[in-house]
């Protein structure tokens, strides 16, 4: 076959390097290939989400051999996934701007670290203790009370690697179900919602922050984001304190690219859960809800663009397409409705694409949100 | 370099072929691929906009050896631009679904069978008569008048193989400038302004209109549109006669995709110009400034998906990126404006990329739009 992808080329400026080759990837691409930016992943797996939007590097991420080549000619490293060898992302801060920067990483992938963080900024938590070994954990319950929840300190994400405890009796399942791996024992708050407040900051220091998200979740995995999220007398709108939170971490973190910061909401108070160094599922909706959207403007921020404008344009609900392909006739039928789909193999929970559907009116939103979400049920 | 760029994978259900690698295929397929479809171009020229949006096959449009490695595996074929050669419309029409129907590039892509058509659905046309021959000329000119403008049947676009006439002792001068071509001789009228109207029907006969654009061109050469096309007392709005005009072409065509109808507006009257049977550059502003915009709507409409919704839902002005390579950061500045840049080198009237202001309000689409102009002038 007389095929020519095209490599490097005398016209291309810029091309930006990413390490993983998700969803997120793909997307990060698909926005910034508008402005004329090109991409090069590094991604180990076959068949990435991000085939076909840039060039693949086909190696794992601490491939010493590898990384040479992934690195040559790149105007900028970044991210997509937080899990990103410390070795790795060192090796390529000495060569290259590496944005976000690497205490980004190696803070957001230790639960301890983070939680460390974010108590000495002054944003609350819920009551935690450390767990290194076995025997810490009846004084971390003690300490901290049920129910509670015990999650691995690293390499977990959606729900993966935590386990509930409702009382002592559940200590030595909880310990087995995290792999005896260094933890934290958190105590399992109640709260009125989650949200998630989403910022992007440039290297020039200027902060943008799109409207708080209402996020639903199952089974630790995200299902739906509600933006704006609704506020009422009940539940009042905490977009000043949760901004207050996000402005301190980032400004600490002298952060540059776009962060998510996810919160638990009671009454007043706002309890940080945790930080996503990098674009955010909960941050979807802004591809067809937001005047500029998350993507474009992490690509921004990294390549020292300025930031675009990050308001909502018209109330949005981002469904997520999980575990089985869905039929796209039913769903392009329902007005309002945008399809992202990721060209991923379906299998049980799997994130597969969204679909964000845009309303002018609660009443037509919530319509249209049951008719995309019936027909991926039905599907 | 351990580059792969993946090639075809189990979990692709559908590619789309398209001929020609331009900015229109590239934008296409970065609609496209949010839906999970991928794209392979056929396109002779080196480093065109599409790298890396898909796979390309270099090769002539008509190299008979490249056709059937490009249409291999393909759910259906169509183009983004009109001067296909016929033999190979042909030869992929007989494998593959074809859209829009080869008789729509054989209509459009010479002038005489256009300017028919459009005479036999009832659309107004400016007077002209043909001219096949240099002898032809002087009783073209008398039959129809002065002045006029002398355009090849075929294999003209961006105002060239064209010359204006304003009396008898302009005749030599333009029938050697258009290269001795068969010609058609039309009378050039007076206007109040040029627009165009979009729409795009799908393989079951629906059809969606987009709102009407106002487009102004400088030497034969699109510079901006505006959407809504604004009215007045002395410029009323034609929307239902340009739909009605649009309805007829597209239905006496059979037509499945996108199509670009140009028209002169004199009063109430229509003048139908050209159509284009492509996605088309008046329709960029839709990207920012629709529901749906008319590359997404285009491969739903060839992959036989059903439509999106074509309403505005900003007013916008698409302001295009001519000759000189912008700097981006003045443009991003500007609150409202998307840029989207080609990745094509620049010479001197090239379309290199263009720009999306959009505003709620009149006065500040007319600020936001000399900024952008401002700063292309000052690049």
């Amino acid at each position: 076959m007389r095929e020519v992808n095209e490599g490097q080329r005398e016209v291309v400026d810029f091309r930006v390097g990413v390490l993983g080759g998700g969803q997120l990837g793909r997307m990060m691409a698909l926005a910034g290939r508008r402005l004329g930016i090109r991409f090069r992943f590094l991604e180990p797996k076959p068949e990435p989400p991000v085939a076909e939007t840039g060039q693949v590097v086909k190696a794992a991420y601490d491939d010493a051999d590898a990384l040479p080549s992934f690195a040559d000619g790149l105007g900028v490293v970044t991210y997509e996934f937080e899990n990103v060898p410390a070795r790795a992302a060192d090796w390529l801060a000495e060569r290259l701007p590496l944005h976000p920067r690497a205490e980004a990483l190696a803070t957001s992938s230790d639960r301890a670290r983070e939680k460390a963080l974010f108590r000495d900024l002054g944003i609350e938590t819920a009551p935690y203790a450390l767990v290194s070994e076995r025997r810490d954990l009846e004084r971390a319950a003690a300490q901290v009370g049920f129910p509670g929840v015990l999650k691995r300190r690293t390499l977990g994400y959606d729900g993966k690697g935590q386990a509930r405890v409702q009382g002592p009796d559940d200590l030595d399942g909880a310990w087995s179900a995290i792999e005896e791996a260094p933890a934290i024992y958190e105590r399992l708050v109640d709260f009125h919602r989650e949200l998630s407040v989403l910022g992007v900051r440039g290297a020039d220091g200027e902060l943008r922050v799109y409207p708080l998200a209402e996020n639903d979740h199952r089974d630790g995995i995200l299902v739906r984001s509600t933006v704006p999220a609704p506020s009422s007398a009940e539940i009042p709108d905490p977009t000043a304190l949760a901004t207050s939170y996000l402005r301190r971490l980032m400004e600490r973190l002298d952060y540059v690219g776009v962060l998510a910061l996810e919160l638990f909401q009671r009454g007043e108070e706002l309890l940080a859960n945790e930080f996503a160094p990098r674009v955010h599922n909960s941050g979807h909706w802004s591809l067809d809800g937001a005047v500029t959207d998350q993507f474009e403007n992490h690509v921004r921020a990294v390549a020292g663009l300025p930031l675009g404008e990050t308001d909502a344009v018209i109330p949005t609900v981002m469904v997520n397409v999980l575990g089985a392909a869905p039929a796209l006739p039913p769903l392009l039928r329902v007005p309002g409705a945008h399809v992202h789909m990721y060209e991923k193999p379906p299998r049980p929970g799997r994130k597969l694409g969204h679909v964000n559907v845009c309303a002018r009116s609660r009443a037509e939103l919530d319509s249209r949100v049951r008719a995309v979400v019936g027909s991926l049920e039905g599907g």
